[in-house]
């Protein structure tokens, strides 16, 4: 027997892998019976919209525990750097965890969900915006354009552990040298992380 | 009356806003008939599959015409450079213009584009490597993470334009800034492009 949460947790580990398995595939892949996963979800929308709820969780977790508002408020330079860090730390969880959710075209067009990660949105963007005036990022970015290349990364995040192009242990460090520094080998980044 | 390219190219503009469109909405957007757009396709995978291959051919066509395979033969820096600024300015087209095949699930794991992808990708590789030993591109990053990279941001660039975030004329230059130098206001980058 499985709780709701080891279903669930399986279903997405599942769907990181086939994101267009169907009801069948999924019960056989958690290793439960299809009556037992139709007896919680009527639906495969109705299980892949609980895990989009899940994922927006996850999402605004990772907000809270890098507490990306109060460093926000208080726009202190070394308090934002560490915030920031700490985010982007937790994307690569989230990403690991969570993946499929963030590019799946039917949750993100379930309303519901929509506006959940609007309002999570509008919160990095506030705080992407303080950092930017912190001096933390480049002041020239729009701030909307550098909440779409966090999202962008994660899913470079989630491609590279998919397929195993990067160890898991060097990619909170990828993320965040590739993030601030960029790609470029100019002289002034020299390559240095 | 329209040909069928007219119609691909309906097809995916209104795919990109609405990714989840069914057959009925999608020939209703284009302006014709639901059993018009059957008589094409009979199915919706199968106008989806065929989206998907107009999509891998518009990557191989951009990759063309910027030359990268001639670029990563040459091992020129200067060559390799402009060869990669020409790709990163064609997948901004390429973004706009067939957005929601980037994320499609269902496309994603089809094997005859599965296989495409990979052959495109890895010429892609083999050209980053290039820039690598040239010295446009940090050595110190794998090859295929920035790779990854590249499709991220192309994903970041059609959330952008998807809901007006950034204007059109501004992001060939968000980007390819954003790549090379990254978000980040280290005094080495100092906020300039």
């Amino acid at each position: 027997m499985r709780n709701e949460d080891e279903i669930l947790a399986a279903a997405t580990r599942h769907l990181n892998k086939e994101p267009t398995a169907s009801m069948a595939e999924i019960a056989k892949a958690i290793g439960i019976s299809r009556a037992t996963l139709h007896r919680h979800y009527a639906s495969r929308e109705a299980l892949v919209h609980r895990l989009g709820q899940r994922a927006c969780a996850g999402w605004e977790r990772s907000q809270d525990e890098a507490g990306i508002v109060a460093a926000t408020a208080s726009g202190d330079p070394a308090a934002l750097d560490r915030a920031l860090r700490t985010l982007l730390r937790a994307f690569v969880v989230d990403a690991d965890e969570y993946g499929f959710a963030l590019t799946d075209h039917f949750l993100n067009h379930l309303p519901e969900l929509v506006e959940w990660g609007e309002r999570l949105e509008a919160r990095e963007v506030a705080f992407y915006t303080a950092c930017q005036r912190a001096g933390v990022l480049r002041a020239d970015l729009p701030p909307r354009w550098v909440s779409n290349v966090v999202y962008g990364l994660s899913i470079a995040v989630r491609e590279s552990l998919r397929h195993g192009d990067v160890a898991r242990r060097d990619i909170d460090e990828l993320l965040i040298s590739t993030f601030l520094s960029g790609a470029g080998a100019r002289p002034e980044t020299g390559g240095s992380p």
